[in-house]
Formats: structure tokens, sequence, C-alpha cells
């Protein structure tokens, strides 16, 4: 974990929130290669099931939402709030939940000096319009999915989808916690890839199926180990009353077995709550047989910053390869990304700094960076150079050396293999477009 | 605009926020057109302005930042916040710069009814930690451009771009304004998509004809009317003290004359002020001469929500269009959209609701979902669901028809031209892809 956290910051990945000012509690912002890596992960989630599908549309809510959401969907209720206790000696708060023993304080060591379990709500206030005090008091959404519920009926009218089918969305959402941590894995501030999937109450078994096995292919495909991965039933005494069925996909992240990825089957709770509390009339006619139902639900949750934090720790190699010394090694760390999860696809280094070769090698960095994600690099050995881009990810290094001003070929080598092929370049843009896809 | 605003919503493309609880003050939320629409914006700029180019990197700060970043930016202080007045008799409360009449309210007409002016700042505060009372107030930044500033030194530290270079984000930001309005012209949460292109002193003027350029070149590529568009030089005394130049790029709302993008050279004011409040170095070395400073800024400021608004203004299109009966017109509402920009690029389209027909259609409507955004129906008269394509904008409607089974070609139709031709199956895919690029 450490490793990956002094690559992330090293390298651009992720840096520590408003670190000149020593930082905000547990936030981070996503540098130069970590901004890109998100939006291939968001990209690809959105194409993958909602742009090729035609059971799937999108959707983009507000974050602040009207507060009766909040009170409809039970999130300003009990159930949405930490148990907190206060140490009388030494002022430390903790989760009540997570403290192993219970009448002693884990900081300052005093027994029995914990105030009274208070419940703290975990949603992010704000006061809208002018002066605080009658201002309207507004919440931060806690997840994407009831922005996905209050708009049902005018997705409905507009879409001409029938049930079954889904509304998918991606944005953030904010959470109060008492103990953030971990890196990415726990932030206050974080980033939901959500689906609402309606469906009839009779067919919600077959589409909890067809959800799990999407996510599992889903998993596949960003390279994670399946051994790490964990399909852990929830009893019903720990699900919600009204789901007969849910699903934590956790990993063995180096802190611990942890949530992933969420499925779970909600039934009609969602849509009947906010029609009670709204009044509007949230069901379904369906076409063909005129029987009116509120739909059911199946809801595949994501995080995208623990999905980068997979991806990373999952990429994350230290091996020996070889050198331009005949049978000597040297080790490297390569993150060996996906190729379609890689950051930056393709290094154009001229073999030396030097003119006809920069040049030649800064018209093909234009022309392919209209193709791919590029970087230029002509600072430090080729050896060095390859190391770096080793260790962002990058699936291919393109080399422009002497021979390529006579011959109009380069060297493409390969970041897993590390084989070297010389290549045209007038098929160069073809032979990487075959190989990165 | 009354016009765009009740196509927005009949089509999926804006939705009131939080509508079935009666809104929340002037939130929008984008229905499965309107997020396709702004993502398709959004792409486009991060290919054109991050992707694309060898002196651009991308960042993605956080929502909330260290309090400390807005102390230095001046956020906190006078200059950010709204003059308030509020009416002794009726208690509207209005921003004193905007009214008509100094000493009558517009609402209840009373005479020398205000109270004396208050300062409204703009941003909007929460609580992070457990317990209000003692948890720390921070506030979600009011601008994309300090997140960007507050890492400057993370990102010329980790990807090894000099001077001249940018930093682009897209992301939201949020202001308590006090009156909001104007459909999705001005709201309290948006979205920005802004540059920092850092630069020596000497060149800065260079560099801001050339961003004034991309600039213009975007607006172009958004099918925006030229004649539409003003290029606003802002006087010395309204421009901020550092600033030499600055200019308002300006539309022809239908409410009348507004900013729709600024470009504003800013000196080195942001950075040297970080590098005061925060005691880190923000100075630039460069490597060939030894000279370090701190570089100079550029700032070209886009706003995504405007930007899909102009969009929609731009390709509202009312006419008079060919029936299938000889000689007779009937009227059309056409989003004459640039076909890049354009939510959906191709419907799918079964003559008639028969099984032969649209099992051919929805083979048909598989293969190409991989490669566009398409849509499928299958209801109503062809001539009927061409309107519902025109009116969202989709540049081709494909119409598989009894001839489609023996000769495996089908009727593709221009949504601008309203010419029809006959195509092949097997070319299909290629044809659409030259016509859409």
């Amino acid at each position: 974990m450490q490793k990956i956290t002094s690559l992330a910051k090293r390298r651009g990945f992720i840096f520590p929130g408003s670190e000149i000012y020593g930082g905000l509690a547990n936030s981070f912002d996503f540098g130069p290669l970590g901004t890109e890596l998100k939006n291939n992960i968001k990209a690809e989630w959105w194409r993958r099931f909602v742009k090729t599908r035609g059971d799937m549309v999108g959707l983009d809510a507000a974050l602040l939402m009207n507060p009766k959401t909040w009170e409809a969907s039970g999130h300003l209720g009990a159930g949405f709030a930490d148990p907190l206790v206060e140490c009388k000696q030494c002022h430390e708060r903790f989760r009540e939940d997570t403290l192993k023993k219970k009448n002693v304080c884990p900081r300052c060591g005093t027994k029995d000096s914990f105030t009274d379990t208070k419940q703290f709500n975990l949603m992010l206030k704000t006061f809208l319009g002018p002066a605080e005090e009658d201002a309207a008091t507004v919440y931060f959404r806690p997840e994407t999915a009831q922005g996905i519920f209050v708009n049902f009926k005018n997705v409905l009218d507009t879409s001409r989808k029938r049930v079954p089918f889904g509304i998918a969305q991606i944005g953030k959402a904010f959470r109060n916690e008492i103990t953030p941590g971990n890196f990415i894995f726990r932030m206050r501030e974080f980033e939901q890839m959500e689906i609402e999937y309606f469906v009839r109450e009779s067919e919600w078994e077959g589409h909890f199926e067809r959800w799990l096995n999407e996510m599992k292919l889903w998993i596949k495909d960003l390279g994670i180990s399946e051994d790490k991965v964990h399909y852990v039933e929830i009893d019903a005494k720990d699900r919600a009353h009204y789901s007969r069925r849910t699903i934590d996909i956790e990993y063995d992240f180096p802190f611990g077995q942890k949530e992933l990825y969420g499925l779970a089957y909600r039934a009609d709770h969602d849509l009947k709550a906010h029609q009670e509390a709204s009044g509007h009339d949230l069901s379904f006619t369906d076409p063909e047989t005129g029987n009116k139902f509120i739909p059911h639900v199946v809801e595949p949750t994501f995080g995208v910053e623990r999905t980068v934090l997979v991806a990373m720790l999952e990429a994350y190699h230290e091996e020996e390869a070889p050198t331009s010394e005949k049978g000597e090694t040297e080790s490297r760390v390569v993150m060996k990304f996906p190729r379609w999860l890689a950051p930056v696809k393709v290094a154009i280094l001229p073999l030396m700094k030097k003119e006809e070769l920069t040049t030649m090698a800064k018209e093909l960095y234009s022309d392919l960076a209209q193709a791919f994600t590029c970087d230029y690099d002509e600072t430090g050995s080729v050896g060095k150079r390859y190391r770096r881009q080793d260790e962002i990810g990058t699936p291919y290094c393109v080399t422009i050396d002497y021979d390529s001003l006579k011959d109009q070929a380069v060297t493409v080598r390969d970041r897993d293999a590390m084989t070297q092929e010389r290549v045209g370049i007038t098929e160069l843009e073809q032979y990487l477009k075959e190989n990165l896809n």
C-alpha cells in the first residue's frame, strides 16, 4: 500500500488534497495520470452499460436535491447515522460499533470514560439562499441512487423505455464519515457509478443473476485477480428489511477484505417511498397488458475511486528486466494495466536529443496524439525512459533512431514482454490500434 | 426560450431538479439526451485541449479544499460577495447592484424601505467531522481554477512539463447566487471547463491571442452563429487590478447579451498569493537558463451548462418539411446540432412492427450501437418517427423495409437535407462513419 501511495504521488496519479495548505482531512486530488485513468474507467463503464445497450439510459442529476428526497429515502433518519461516543478524558471521538473493547478508550486507556452514544447523521449540509439564519438547509447527496428514483417518471415519459430497463448515473456523493481513511478507499467526497434496473417483481431473480454476471465480467476486464474477489451473500438479518438478496463484492485490500462493489435487490421500496412522499404516481403501465405496477429494482453499485485503487494495486509489479548490457538485469517497477485502462497508451522517444531525431519524433507525436493518449520524452537514456514509462504503465514505447531517418521505421517496445519490433511509420498507427484493442 | 425549456423537458434533455418534490430553487437534472449532449461537449473539449496537445495536462481536484485556499485567493473576502438589501416592508431580498431604482422596492413598491447593504459571501459552506459545533467549517469551491494553482507544484514536479504549458480541469463549482435564473444559465451548482496556461511574463500577449483564437475555433465548431457572439474587451477600471487584459465572450441569449466564456490574463497574481500564504515555493526554474520565476497565467474559462444552452438555442429550427403525400408539407421542429454534438447519432426504424422487420432492425441496432450512440424506435408511422428524431437532432435515420429482407440494403435519411439514400448493410457502418466525421 505504501508503495502505491508513494508511486501515485511521485508520478502524478493522486496527490493529497490541498497539500500546500497541509491537506484537508482525507481528501485527494487526481493528477494528470490519475485523471486519465479515472476517465478511462468512467468512459468504458458508460460505453458498456449505457451507450451500447438498448435497455439502458443515462442521467446526471444535481448534487443538491430537495430535502424531502432524504426524508422519503430515510437518509435524514437514524438509519443513516453513525453511533458516536466521546472519551470524557481525552475527548477523542469514536464510532462505537468499531470499538474492540466497549469500555476502554483505545487512545488514552481510560476505563468507562465514554459518553452516551449519539447518532451522528452522515450527510453534509449547506445553506441555500441569502443569510444563513433563515436560508434553506439542504444536503449534498450521500448516494447517486435517489437522483434516479426521483427522476424515474420523467425518464419513463420521455425515453419510451419499457420495463425491464435501467437508468445509470456517474457522479459525486458525500458522506461525513467519522473515520475516513486508507488512502482513496474511504473519503468524505467520492464518486459512484450506479444503475437502478427496473423489473417486474416476478423476474427479479433472473435480472439479479444477469447483473451479477455483468459485474463479474467488468471485474475481469479490469484485470483483477479472481482469487482476491469475494462474493459475500448478506444474511437476512443484516440486509435491509425490504431486500431479499444482497451481495457485497469484496476485495483483498492490503488493509483487509473490504467492500469494492455492491449488488442489491431493493424490491419496490424506493419508488413506493417517493410515490407516498411526493403524491406523484410512479408506477409503470404495461402497454401490452394494461397492467399497472410499481417496478422492482436491482441495483449494481460501483465506487469510482475504489476501482482506481484496485486497478493500481493489481497493476503494480516489481520484477527483473534485462539491461542493454548483455546478461545483466535491473529491477523495474511496472504497472501492468490492461491496455484499455492505461492512462498513456504510447510514448514517443527520440534515441538522442538531436534535432534531426527530435523533429521527426515530435511530428510523429502530433500524428499519433490524434488517435491515442501519447507522451513525449527526450530526457535521459532510453533505458531510463523505458523505466519511467513502465512505472506509469504505458503499453508501447516508440523509439526513433538514426536508422529511422533512412528507413522510415521505428522500434516499438512492448511493456510486458519487453520485446522490440521494427515497424514502418506508415503502418505504425494501424499496428498500435490493433495491439491496443 | 420557452420553446427550448419545453422541448428540453419533453424530450428528456433537462428536467427541473427534484421535480416531484416541487423542485429546488433553480436546480436542474440532465435527462438521458442532455447527459449525452453534455458528455459530448466535455469529451470533445478534453480531446481537443488536453489529449491531443503536448503542452497540456489534466487535473481533477476535490470540490472541498482547505479553507486557507480561499483566504489566499480572496474568495473569503469582500470581493466575492454580493451586496444584499432587504425591503423592511415585504422582506424580499435584492442584489443592490441590480436594482433599477435605488429607493423603491420593485416588489411591493414601498419607498425608502431598504435595509443597509450587507455583503453576502457567495460560497457554500459545510461542516466536516462529527458534531457541528466544533467541526471544521469548509467551503465548496466557487471555481475550479484554485484547484489548479494549489496543485501547480505537484504537477510541475511529476509531469516534466516546461513553461509554457497548461493545466485543464472540468468539474463542478458552487455559488450561492442571490438571484439564480434563466433556466440553466445561472445556477447555484454548475460545471466549468477551465485552463490555466503558464507562461513567461514577456510572452503573455502572444499566448493570450493564441487562446482567443482557440476559443473562436471552439465556438465555430459548436455551430454558433458568429454574429451572435461578442468579444468584449473589459476596461482597465472594470478589470481585476492585476490583469492587463480580459475579454468577456458574450452571446445574444433570448434574455439579453450575457457572458458565455471568459479569457483573462491573471499575471502571477494567483501563484504569488498561494506561495505567500502557504510558504511553498511555487516558482519554475528554466532548465536551459537556470532562470527562476513565478509563471504568469492566461486563463480561458468555459461554462458547461451555458455551452449546452447555446448549443440547443442554435440548433433549434422550425421549418416546413415534405410529407409522404406528394406536394404536401408539414411543419417540423429540428435540432440541427453539429454531427459530433448530437446526443443520438443514428436511429434504427423498422418500417412496420412485424417480426421479420423488427428482428433484422434489432440485429442492426446491436451492431451499430458498438460504434455510435443509437436509438431504436418501432412505434408509429415512419413520418412520425422522423419527426421525433428531428426533434432530438439525430443526424441519420435508418429504415428497414420489406425490400431489405431481399436486397440486404436499408434507406438512410439525412436530418438536414431530408434526402434518402439506399445503402447496403455491409457498407452501412463505414457510410455512417464517414458522414458523421
